[in-house]
């Protein structure tokens, strides 16, 4: 069902981080569902976590572990969220796993999990399945690993780039997974970048949150928000370039985690298409991103974006109930990619309903709406609102 | 589709109110799309309307002319939103040509309007519609003005009630349009209630405000907000009981209208479920809505609630992301009807996955969620996101 999502590509090694990945039998069987991060001695890890009140407990270890970090154990299939103190030392007891095959301290590790929430982590098969991902770390295992850290996606995501920075190769690659449950402004879902760039514990964790408010806080499926979430950027610093280069590697990795962003939306649970939605004229960020989520958390557009039907009055209803103060219909414009729809709060003259429908029948397309009150602009990219969606999370547990 | 939607019975006439309805073709074909309400002199109408910025025409007019009416003129099929100066000229023009029937000023016609939005409203048919109405105005007309209102509506919704208030016995008759876009706390859907009590304008308008805040300002299907949303409350007087009998009126007309915000919710599009949240332990009553809108609108445990599944982790999920500042996950719990799911922020000892299963699997429910913070409580009602959601609005336009 996903929307033109590239098939990913040869992710190229990191410097200084080895990934491998084993079954665990946590929930699927005949796949693998953990994936092992080695990072070398140096590595500085830096995250940015959901903001969810119900906070998982593997997020909350993650988070308490940020600076220096020697692993990163993930799995699929359980998020062990909503377990208390039993998920606390679950998260705990697999980072102890990991650090024992890892040669470090466990406070070392840093723990992801993603799947069914309120569930206990089945932990019998954690000890073997680290002990084979152990054994099969590899430079080259990102790939692999993108395929271990699946839930509902359609297919493993990442991305590889490598930059010249002040005089220095710089390498990056990143990782994906989250196809629902993907609310901005909360993080994010489970998202690993790795780079040999040489940086800081306060660099690393200004790079997570500036790459994140780039890209994975800028799109949304379906507005709900994961006690999971968890975007984590971990330096090896084995190339030359440090903190001194710091807007460089920023200006360099942020169309690496767009690329990664756009793609977890092409692949959204039951998407059909991939909208951008892009609103100007604001008179401040905040309310062109308060506009432009209305818009694409609304049922209702979600609806007529699924059936390819240019609802002007959809839009207006959506802009309507964003809560912008002093919002003036009359200076509100809308266009489908170059077609003109609306201007002057009003149904353009030039408009025709065919026009804007050969613009929806494409499966994907830009959403412009114009505010009229200042020169603010921001983007959000999003999916509609499909069967297929009801389908997948419907029977999801089931 | 409807859950358990009682069929609308005999509605009783309102002293002082005659309804007429007739085809004035505005969109649909072979059906009565415009109900015209003749108030005797003196009545008194207040009235709350939709907080979009996107507020239609007619909610403009009709917001304009509370106090003293004469008439209230409403159609279905189109919603003539977003149809700026041309809009408000056809909406007054529609007054003028029911004030013309009813022998009166046009600026004592309030105008409604449901229905497709964004296209401008077809007059033709409306100066012939509003004569049909006005020939078949009778006191008895308020089951065929049910019907003429509906859009998505499966069935025609109303209820009548008679009470004995400080020594006068009052009558009262409401209607309602509504089974989609209805988010609460922006006033409502399309709802009038006729009575005969008398009130002062002042009265009347607290009204319309009291029981909207007691019925449809705590119902919720989509979470999208109409730009046309409206109730009204119109007092003819004919009644001895007045202004000073004022809390005995609001405390014997709030179960009708919470009956009629029940039937709505019944009635939403797709719904297959009906649910009453209900949310305690909060510290504010605000801090309990938040969470119980948080749970209602969130496609992940809509979808839940359509499949049957009883999944904690869900409402973790919503609890967690509804803001409330401090929540402590350790002290929720979750009962579905009488069975226990969760205590202390995990699932109860007592629990079993058949036991919940078989609480969602009827198709009315109460989801009791407990914060444990204080002694503040708040319920809403809701229904599930289904296939037919999706198709119903997929097609609408179509």
């Amino acid at each position: 069902m996903a929307v033109n999502l590239p098939e990913m590509g040869a992710l190229a090694p990191v410097p200084g981080i080895r990934v491998g990945s084993a079954a665990a039998g946590v929930r699927y069987s005949g796949r693998d569902d953990l994936a092992l991060f080695e990072l070398a001695p140096g590595t500085t890890v830096g995250g940015i976590f959901t903001r969810s009140a119900f906070r998982a407990p593997p997020v909350t270890v993650a988070a308490s572990r940020l600076g220096r970090a020697r692993g990163l154990v993930v799995n699929s299939g359980n998020a062990n969220a909503a377990t208390g103190e039993v998920g606390l030392r679950d998260a705990e007891q697999s980072c102890a796993l990991a650090a024992a095959a890892l040669g470090c301290r466990g406070l070392y590790v840093l723990r992801f999990s993603r799947g069914v929430m309120g569930l206990f982590l089945p932990l019998d098969g954690m000890a073997a399945g680290v002990t084979d991902a152990a054994a099969a770390l590899a430079a080259g295992g990102w790939e692999q690993a993108a395929r271990a850290i699946m839930t509902t996606d359609t297919a493993p995501k990442g991305v590889s780039g490598t930059f010249d920075i002040g005089g220095h190769r710089v390498s990056a690659t990143a990782i994906i997974k989250g196809s629902g449950m993907i609310r901005p402004d909360m993080a994010t879902m489970l998202a690993f970048l790795g780079t040999d760039a040489a940086l800081s514990e306060g660099a690393v964790q200004s790079l997570a949150r500036d790459l994140g408010a780039r890209s994975f806080n800028r799109l949304t499926i379906d507005g709900d928000t994961s006690t999971n979430d968890a975007f984590v950027v971990a330096a090896t610093g084995r190339s030359g370039t440090g903190d001194e280069q710091y807007d460089a590697l920023l200006a360099a990795l942020t169309p690496l985690v767009v690329e990664l962003a756009e793609r977890t939306v092409r692949d959204g649970e039951g998407a059909t298409r991939f909208v951008t939605i892009v609103v100007e004229g604001g008179a401040s960020d905040e309310e062109c991103l308060q506009v432009a989520y209305a818009v694409a958390h609304s049922p209702l557009v979600k609806t007529a974006l699924f059936a390819g039907d240019p609802n002007w009055g959809r839009f207006c209803m959506a802009i309507g109930k964003a809560g912008v103060e002093g919002l003036e219909p009359d200076r509100v414009s809308l266009d489908l990619d170059d077609v003109r729809v609306a201007e002057n709060g009003l149904v353009a003259p030039s408009y025709t309903e065919a026009a804007g429908a050969a613009v929806m029948r494409q499966d994907e397309f830009t959403v412009r709406i114009g505010l009229g009150r200042g020169d603010c602009r921001e983007t959000v990219w999003t999916s509609d609102l499909s069967y297929d969606y009801v389908r997948i999370n419907a029977e999801y547990r089931t």
